[in-house]
């Protein structure tokens, strides 16, 4: 797994893309160092000696992804259905605390593409534990930056109520020019 | 293209996928006739003498879905972001008609997706001409039956104010639960 390698190595390197992964899609293995100036808003003091990290590595472990969801309480879902989202997903963005030897998986999102004009964001997720650090912001501003090099102009997502002021202060704008957002689901 | 061959050969066959499309997207090339159940609400009278094809072909002529789209009112994007769109979507959806040995694209639809959970409808476009008749629910109705076919449970877009009644009448919810559509824009 090229991720890992990287991390330890401290390289900013990139994996071959996975076999299974969308022709295209973004870049599979980088590492990036939180860039400080995503870190305006972080509490420094709350974080102690821990870094943090970021991946877009799509082949992460299942289970570890799943005990972070399971954290903010999502239902589980086919670990199956989860590996097939994750590799056709256009970007995949994972955040890590690091204590000494110790790395914890923290935070999450990924994004639908067609690679060219849109991209929606879904499971955003932080560990309850990591929250009110500034690192649910760091964490989109990292996608969005992502999806920004990419050319991808228009960035979507659907909010949960309690999340629609977080995502308005990162500069999402809510049914603009009246556009709004619509959910089929089977009877 | 294997479209234009099973189109006037009248085969329910499939070419092979692209090589740029996305592996594991809807299989390419099919050409459906328009299931008659669809056609429930269509003024059959206006229709004269003419059938109506879809197709899940995502290599179309792309002058003649920049005709289309301009029909209403859409303004020009790069020919070469807009192949590699249709490449990257999880389906292409077009709509014909055929009077006599006459064919023209009369709508047009498409749907990002990570294959596994969620689907985003794009870029819904029905000729002026061929509004008002049902063609556009028919359009929609088949695109929503091609992503229940993949086994994609939560279909969602972003709809004009204009069209929110329309796509209410097909069964898309406007907020549910208080999930709001969010869209972030560079500045």
């Amino acid at each position: 797994m090229g991720f890992w390698k990287n991390f330890f190595w401290g390289s900013q390197g990139s994996t071959s893309p996975s076999p299974a992964a969308s022709p295209g899609a973004v870049a599979k293995g980088s590492v990036d160092l939180l860039d400080p100036k995503h870190l305006e808003t972080v509490n420094l003091d709350s974080l102690q000696d821990a870094r943090i990290f970021f991946s877009t590595d799509p082949n992460l472990d299942l289970y570890e992804l799943e005990e972070l969801c399971s954290s903010v309480g999502w239902s589980r879902r086919p670990l199956r259905k989860v590996r097939k989202a994750l590799q056709n997903s256009f970007l995949v963005v994972s955040m890590w605390e690091q204590r000494g030897k110790r790395r914890r998986l923290i935070g999450f999102s990924r994004a639908t593409s067609d690679h060219a004009f849109n991209a929606t964001i879904w499971d955003v997720v932080v560990r309850p534990s990591a929250q009110g650090k500034g690192l649910g912001k760091a964490l989109m501003n990292h996608t969005i930056k992502k999806l920004r090099q990419e050319d991808i102009s228009n960035i979507t997502l659907f909010a949960d109520a309690h999340v629609v002021d977080f995502y308005r202060g990162l500069g999402f704008n809510v049914d603009p020019e009246g556009i709004k957002g619509m959910f089929w689901y089977p009877d």
